[in-house]
């Protein structure tokens, strides 16, 4: 059987890295997704890793090829997936798991929307996703800043989601991803279902 | 908050009526949807429990009301849902759940599209479901004829369906369910959707 894709889409701080690791822990083979980027790694990052680190000439030919599922253009870097690793994964029958943003969301739900399934992970409120970026004490206030805009950006297109988390209970969220990640492989192919209806027809 | 609605269809001897049963058990408050008839109880039959019994006269009259989310005349018998406890139980943030055929579903997921989740339980094949309904020794030949002839007919409606469980495993099929059934209170209301938004964008 075909695997299916899941989109976790949500800002910086609203815990959906924790969700994330929580979720993959039983659900099954699955591969997440990793990026392809043109920016250079930075301290800690390793290539396969983090990102697939290349350059612009690569990723160019690359669009050229058609060889992205989706990639975009931000701060004079492209980022992108690869289609074929993605490929690979769904015809071993995984779960394809992307951590991206709503305009990657729209791109994959796009190209491949009866495979896709999306989450949009939220803090409660504002306040909170603030107390809790601060908490961190690992940015600065101009990246806190950023975040928290960029949030209010992506907050207005949660409507383009199956599901939205609002994670306040850590314990409960963990539960509604693990309920999400399950079902979304129940998600149909149209050449599945075609299979059976025309196996049950000729009874 | 309000709740959300959970159909599920699927023939007779899909063993549908076993998951509906181990599903209820952990899922929090849900309200079982009874429907209204205009048939005779048959022997053993109870009013308000397996259906609110009601005359030709009644039913009609609630027609011309409004006071039906769905009804169909099946045999020269009226069968439907009403509005009333639906309404209550969503008000009251519980799970609605509908065991109902696919024309009910049809009906359902056209007057409340945005909280309704639909899941086809099938057996893995039309033998199996022969097997099924034959080991139950509790039909008549007839029955089992007419069962298996309505279900040819569900099948090719399967793909109206949000989700499609192929009840092969039990233990699995009971893991899906509960899956589905917890991610369907998750969907989002339009009402609430705005009311983020607009929280968020004030900030």
């Amino acid at each position: 059987m075909r695997g299916a894709i899941l989109v976790l889409s949500g800002p910086s701080g609203s815990g959906k890295s924790t969700l994330i690791k929580e979720m993959v822990k039983d659900i099954g083979p699955y591969y997440f997704s990793i990026s392809t980027t043109t920016r250079e790694p930075r301290e800690g990052e390793t290539h396969g890793v983090d990102y697939f680190f290349v350059d612009k000439e690569e990723f160019k030919d690359d669009i050229q090829e058609e060889l992205f599922l989706e990639y975009a253009l931000v701060h004079g870097n492209y980022y992108g997936t690869s289609l074929k690793p993605v490929e690979s994964a769904l015809a071993e029958g995984k779960l394809v798991i992307f951590d991206i943003d709503v305009q990657g969301h729209e791109s994959i739900k796009n190209r491949l929307p009866d495979i896709t399934t999306s989450v949009f992970i939220t803090t409660p409120t504002f306040e909170v996703l603030k107390e809790r970026l601060s908490a961190r004490k690992t940015d600065s206030e101009a990246i806190i800043n950023k975040r928290l805009e960029m949030a209010k950006v992506e907050i207005q297109r949660i409507g383009e989601f199956d599901f939205i988390i609002v994670n306040d209970v850590l314990e409960e969220s963990i539960k509604e991803i693990k309920a999400v990640a399950h079902t979304s492989k129940l998600k149909k192919a149209p050449a599945s279902i075609d299979a059976f209806k025309t196996l049950w027809q000729g009874m």
